[in-house]
């Protein structure tokens, strides 16, 4: 009787969020005797390395992403579901959303992190950060509008306003968006104004630490330094911004105070976890980190509930020698398979070792031509590093959806230097150039973005 | 001197919008010996015939967008600014922007229409129209989203009504929508559901007229009525739509008053002119038609003002035997090359025979193998018509932007029956289902739709 109630209900295991670490579970129980339930605010599946290329007019969003359910249609065990998780109740072992409720056996929450402005909240809608597609539609609308209004103006001092970018962070996203930009102004756009000489643009990378791409060893941040330098970036380290207001972002470096009139300014500069974390130490008591990751144990599950289980960036995985694990799509994956293994084994009741993540090697992109790519032993940075990277990546948008287009796409805009994304969209007050009651160009900010605030 | 000055001054042309009609003006005076100015609201030319495609997860807005910018870059004499023009002085001869003013020595304003509900403009937020890239964006969150609350709704009721979808328009936009929609429910999304069965799902084409695609021949709509059966659209004609409210369509046939309860409803029924007509009207005395589009000259030109044209879909030109000519893409093509042409030659000194629209022929798909093609003494349709649409289309969109990628993504989506950019996106509200006070499941409308109101 036990037994035939057993085979009606299969352990369920409801897994919260779609990224690397949630679908990598979920595809990995696809033969498992246990039924699954993905649920996801969005129906795709966002690849998030990519993002700055949507954010910079070289990719649509639909090339980087995958819709969940034709990703997962195939696995007969496995159900979709399009909502909000509200609430956890962990003795009980349910999830609540906003209408209805799902019991669990396990629950995996992989919720991710989002853009945070630690304190500075009211630099938002001035400074957008790039964490969902409409983060990076509204980055792209400003960019590309920064250069419209420049064409428009005619007061030098205004245009060279619109022609200023700065960017807030020179971790690896930072980098990104840095060296885009400069591929489009002093490449992509330099035929296509005839008022405005898109190579007087200015590009400032903005970094609190003394070098860029802190989690990369030193010589490969000096050689990322130097790639972005030759891009015509300008590189500032151990550099603070302490205000953005009124088109002004005020730079601290040590004693010396900089004023950047700048009209885009972009952040790149900090995370902080989705809600989902405070949700679950409410309830379980799991401690926080200071950006608000779960702290997780040794097999990703939260001390005492063994039934669930965090991560991907949500979670904070300390390592043996003290260190966390960095928030990054190879982890977020590693993570999730080793979650869906560990599930399958304890059904058959057996144990699973400790979490240990393969280190696959980082790879950071550096504009047309250049990377840095630390492989433990082997560094590289540089055109090779670069090829290794669009690999990389192609192999892993293939792997998911097929999206060979993608890769011939990035052919084709590699030799002709094209950005074929560059259309400006927006509702309509969004779409267009504003003239405030001083008669100066303006473009309204979006307010809403995805940041914690 | 008088020499000298026209030297520096060349006769300047400035073009309000950037569509089929403005942009080939623009192309054809490239090598002319005058000075162009494109003026438009967006910063890309639209390939719109293809629009559907994006409303339905087919192609990403960029894959039928091509920067002004990029396409006009190499004519030196042609500069692009992104403006809305705001208003006309045709007897000082100069067009007003939110700041600043330009003079013309010759205007070409080819500002298009924009969808209309008649007097029924309360419906603009539940039945939402197709004119901008905006409109299919929403169109494509409306569709995917009420598969998606059809898989939460457990009620069968209320879960039939999510599952249909009215179609208001017979012509060729809403024929299109039609066909795509039974794509997706029939065979795209087939497999992505576990709650729901897609293949209930019931579309509801809607059409005044007695026969689908009224412009074309009567042998040709039933063909095309015969196409849409097949795909599973109900089409229901002498058929007016009398009410949309509280997620039901009245639909009155004859003495029949019929009530569908359906939670998506797409507008293809009507366009209006754009504000364009009405400002060149009030200051130039020239008669409008019925939906505000500007009666021309038989030189496109508006009558008393041989230095002002009209063209593409907001000109009314009557052809010789009354009838106006349709607001399709080939007419507004040849009409920007027609005048391009006569400003030149009246640079020249010379005259210019009146425009002769060049029939090439009406082209209309419905669903993934299946078109109607009007070529005057040859008619056909089926699956021969459709590749013709095929090939007529990629040869567009590769003659401007070398969007070869779209045809590769097309080939691969025919073969697979995938849709790529089925991805959700808008505003954190637009982007989730709400629950409202009883309980119900709903999507927020969008309300900015790009409608004249």
């Amino acid at each position: 009787m036990t037994n035939k109630v057993e085979q009606q209900s299969p352990h369920h295991v409801v897994i919260v969020g779609g990224g690397f670490g949630g679908l990598h579970a979920a595809l990995s129980l696809g033969d498992a005797p246990v039924k699954v339930t993905l649920i996801d605010k969005r129906n795709f599946h966002l690849f998030q390395p990519l993002l700055y290329q949507v954010a910079t007019g070289g990719l649509s969003p639909a090339e980087i992403s995958s819709p969940l359910r034709s990703i997962l249609n195939k696995q007969q065990n496995t159900t979709v579901l399009m909502g909000e998780v509200q609430d956890v109740d962990p003795h009980q072992q349910k999830i609540f959303l906003n209408k209805g409720e799902i019991n669990y056996d396990t629950l995996i929450v992989a919720t991710g992190v989002s853009h945070h402005y630690f304190g500075n909240e009211q630099w938002a809608p001035t400074a957008p950060g790039l964490k969902t597609v409409e983060d990076a539609l509204e980055m792209r609308r400003r960019i590309f509008m920064a250069f419209e209004a420049a064409e428009k103006e005619h007061d030098v001092e205004k245009r060279r306003a619109w022609l200023t970018f700065v960017i807030v962070g020179g971790g690896p996203t930072g980098v990104e968006l840095a060296g885009a930009i400069s591929e489009l102004a002093y490449s992509t756009l330099k035929r296509d104004f005839r008022n405005i000489n898109t190579a007087e643009t200015r590009i400032v990378l903005v970094e609190g630490m003394d070098r860029v791409l802190p989690p990369y060893s030193p010589d490969l941040s000096a050689k990322a330094e130097e790639s972005l330098v030759k891009l015509g970036v300008e590189v500032q380290t151990k550099a603070l911004v302490t205000n953005i207001e009124d088109n002004i972002v005020t730079v601290r470096q040590g004693e010396e105070i900089q004023k950047i009139e700048a009209r885009t300014v972009l952040w790149a500069a900090g995370v902080k976890a989705s809600v989902m974390g405070t949700i679950l130490a409410g309830h379980t008591g799991a401690e926080l980190d200071r950006v608000g990751r779960v702290m997780v144990e040794q097999d990703l599950s939260i001390k005492g509930y063994p039934q669930i289980f965090v991560l991907g960036d949500l979670a904070n995985f300390t390592k043996p020698d003290g260190k966390p694990l960095a928030g990054v799509a190879p982890v977020a994956t590693q993570e999730g398979k080793y979650v869906a293994d560990l599930i399958v084994k304890r059904l058959e009741g057996k144990t699973s070792p400790a979490f240990e993540y393969d280190d696959v090697g980082s790879l950071s992109v550096i504009g047309r031509h250049s990377a840095v790519a630390d492989f433990g032993k082997v560094k590289m940075s540089g055109f090779f590093a670069w090829l290794i990277w669009v690999f990389v990546h192609i192999y892993y948008l293939i792997e998911f959806d097929n999206k060979l287009v993608v890769f011939i796409q990035w052919t084709w805009s590699y030799f002709t230097r094209k950005r074929g994304a560059r259309l400006i969209t927006g509702d309509e007050s969004l779409g267009q150039i504003g003239v405030d009651e001083k008669g100066d160009y303006f473009i309204s900010p979006k307010i809403k973005v995805s940041a914690k605030v």
